[in-house]
């Protein structure tokens, strides 16, 4: 029997219960196909983590802790994380740049759900369905429905993505089979790019006074936050739908509150600020308003997706190929 | 100035109320560059028609009357009808093939909505979005979502199309950018087919106890009256989701409303027998059931696809051209 090459060590670094939920025992079998790796020993502290010292590669996911100095001190044989999630903002310190990590994400995975929210959102939207079903449970009787939505439905449209993230890149290229035109908005990209992912690039206050529905897939910066400010929601055109599937600090809740409030504007909102909202807030119960918790991400069954990319970047890593999925210092002073 | 050849003589026949949805000055206008037509004229019956005699062409939507021996004789140039809407059954009568009469329809394009309509359910009813939004709604707070909906999500979930009509074919195209196995059920159509639309052809029951979601796309004929019976509907698995947006007559009304009030399974109804349910019907106000008054087809805004195809197909009739669209005698049998 011809000996193997010993198989690089790895660890599982993130909360106990996304481990269970992510690496299911099929899942561990493939892994260690490829890794020597315990599948008892799950990181969420390092304090009590035994050979640390030997660890080359990290798989790790939410509830993964900070990699600062005195983590990365206890691992000098580390080179390698695959994040089995979306941004690695959370745990990828400065440290790990300056010790030169390779870092794999499995943040495309994770936007493929997001943009299937969006897209079927986006598609209700115009045709107004959550709104006439409300008033048929309520009236239980038809009423015409053209009158009371003048010009409804999804043909020619105006679709407006603020963000050309994996998420809105992902938008983008769902809307495509559809009578839509779409535009971006993205201090980030110029026109032949806009136009290479199926959309005009716009100034978001263009975008904001022309599109029938705005989604937003920008990442939280500073310079996003409270990005739909009260004057950038009253650019709105009258009856147009916000979507918020990106952080909800992106959004200014009172503001929206008040437009909502009057009808003027229709939204779909997965996320808000804060992250679960007052029990008092008009958000829950206006009929113009979908509000759902945080829920568009991968979730359940769809968690399989980000397991088959981490599995996979763990691949590529132990034969000697580059990430598929790379994520670099610079990349991410401009994205999630 | 050169002379213009004769342009053909056409009639609007339809409901007054749908020319002016469906024929707005501005579509008017386009229409006269083809042929000659009064647009004070539109006729809703034909007894007070008229030189109906000289009638080439019909233009025709909702609410036009069965064209019937009686009114064929009166119009013994007519050649052609472009129908402004879906299905001809209602007033291309069999005089109407005897006299070997063109007629085209819209049925493509009022496909589009309602295909639409569906993949936004489809992918809505795979994560539990309204589910799980009414729920955040009623509690105001965060729960367990995938302990209470374990395996939801849209990744890799099997979704069953009965019906390889427009519609079924326009959903299994827009279906193919998903992480979705998809199956069709059809008994018109054989392997080869299926696999060019997208799907593995499988028997209807076989279809209903393996499928996350099945959409009905068949159209009412005596054949598939009740198709969706008490027995078949018991087949499907539990938490799947039945969707309608086809005709009423295809789902047993009583028995589906016994599985979906049990909560074995969900459902998205846009069309339901009788059209309006009575108002004591649980389905008006069941959590696992979106209920719509009939509103995916064309409507609003989604009229002036309708317009467009009922312009095109004129434009070529007048220019000696075949219809795109084209209805036979014989596709009837085994179409809406």
């Amino acid at each position: 029997m011809p000996s193997t090459p010993p198989r690089p060590r790895a660890l599982f670094a993130m909360g106990h219960s996304h481990r269970d939920a992510l690496f299911p025992p099929t899942a561990v079998q493939e892994l260690t196909r490829h890794v020597d790796i315990d599948p008892q020993l799950v990181a969420e502290v390092f304090d009590d983590v035994p050979d640390l010292a030997s660890v080359e590669l990290l798989i790790t996911s939410w509830g993964c802790p900070p990699l600062d100095n005195a983590v990365l001190a206890r691992m000098p044989a580390l080179k390698a994380v695959v994040h089995a999630a979306g941004s690695v903002k959370h745990h990828v310190t400065e440290a790990c740049w300056d010790r030169g990590l390779l870092v794999s994400t499995a943040a495309a995975a994770n936007a493929v759900p997001v943009a299937e929210y969006t897209v079927a959102a986006v598609l209700f939207a115009n045709k107004r369905v959550l709104e006439i079903g409300g008033l048929y449970r309520q009236h239980r009787t038809a009423q015409d429905w053209s009158a009371r939505f003048p010009g409804f439905g999804n043909y020619r449209k105006t679709v407006g993505v603020v963000g050309a993230s994996l998420v809105g890149r992902r938008v983008l290229e769902l809307l495509r089979p559809y009578d839509f035109e779409v535009l971006v908005a993205d201090p980030h990209i110029d026109a032949a790019t806009a136009e290479e992912v199926g959309a005009r690039l716009v100034d978001l206050e263009e975008m904001l006074a022309v599109c029938d529905v705005v989604s937003l897939h920008a990442p939280a910066l500073p310079e996003t936050y409270h990005l739909m400010d009260a004057r950038r929601l009253s650019l709105l055109r009258d009856g147009a739908t916000l979507i918020n599937t990106g952080r909800g600090s992106l959004v200014d809740t009172e503001a929206l509150t008040a437009e909502a409030s009057s009808g003027r504007i229709h939204a779909v909102l997965d996320v808000t600020d804060p992250e679960e909202l007052p029990t008092t807030s008009p958000l829950y119960s206006l009929p113009n308003v979908l509000l759902t918790p945080h829920i568009a991400g991968s979730l359940g069954g769809e968690l399989a997706r980000i397991t088959r990319s981490a599995l996979e970047e763990v691949e590529r890593y132990c034969a000697g190929r580059e990430f598929t999925h790379r994520v670099t210092r610079a990349a991410l002073t401009t994205s999630a």
